[in-house]
């Protein structure tokens, strides 16, 4: 007896209701800091709103500092282990751009913003989305000790990027960003790829 | 002036249509070699009709052989950097489950094959997803010297993975997965990613 074949299955994703509003009050971004307080907001609405984990992240088009997409993390919500917030604002900016990269031949160019250091899955998926500069709020070791693994990421993972014309800053408003990881923790949520 | 904040956007992941009547017309799978020639099928049918890149993907539920979902790359078609064959056949496996997690606790397991080694992005994606055994086909190297990228992937990273319970077999009919990268090449398809 054959097995069934699987069928063909259109996955959805979508970001949480309140995004709209939250997104239509607050202030614009037009320094590094103001762009990474967005992503690290984003994280901390999802732990109170009960959405996901504590992650967020923003892609912003240069120059013009304008704010393309967002993400926060939508696995548990979505049933999606792919759902983290990094993929979910690059998939985001390339929907709106309607283009598979965000590489731009001359002059423009696209930043992602992420309240925490990616896991091995968004850092590659930062290399194939085309973007040129990655910052970063708390660090790996930050997402390890609440009991989060980021997968294998090692110091020669970010220099590929870096050879490859991706701009990386770490640790911006590093304090702020944690403390997103604390408020998740003392509301005991869940550690949904321990 | 302020940005103009993003409008969220849903985000749909589908499968070409030739899909369907592929599968039904596919035959069982019960051992390794079964079930990659499927995943290369899959890739050799993806570059025929132009609907993406050379890779396919099928994930199996074991034991009991059963088919429980498959990816083809749609980069291009969906204009999407992240939907490489090994996502679309994660996410979909688990939309399948309804659960962000294909980890049983006991018992039974689920594998993923793909027609060629994941990249950086599918490699993390395999960890969260859960699954427990990967196998592969073509080899970086093959995809390398058509010009793909591959990531920061290094001997690490699946010892990482190996770490944490995921059985890997690389190389599993490397030359049938090989000839569907050949045929890309021959028919001139665009290197998305380079």
């Amino acid at each position: 007896m054959r097995s069934r074949p699987a069928s063909p299955i259109e996955i959805r994703l979508t970001l949480p209701p309140w995004v709209d509003h939250f997104l239509e009050n607050s202030p614009p971004c037009r320094a590094d800091e103001g762009k990474m307080r967005l992503a690290i907001s984003l994280a901390r609405e999802n732990v109170i709103r009960g959405t996901g984990g504590p992650f967020g992240a923003a892609v912003f088009r240069e120059p013009g500092h304008e704010l393309v997409s967002i993400g926060v993390n939508g696995v548990e919500r979505l049933n999606n282990s792919v759902a983290h917030a990094e993929m979910m604002a690059i998939m985001a900016a390339e929907a709106r751009r309607g283009y598979y990269t965000l590489r731009i031949p001359a002059g423009e160019h696209y930043e992602l913003f992420t309240s925490c250091e990616p896991c091995a899955m968004c850092l590659g998926a930062v290399l194939w989305s085309g973007l040129t500069r990655l910052v970063c709020g708390a660090g790996r070791q930050d997402a390890l000790a609440l009991g989060f693994e980021e997968g294998p990421v090692f110091p020669e993972s970010y220099r590929y990027l870096e050879d490859r014309e991706v701009k990386i800053v770490r640790g911006l408003l590093a304090g702020e960003a944690r403390a997103v990881l604390t408020l998740y923790q003392e509301r005991s949520g869940r550690i949904y790829n321990r």
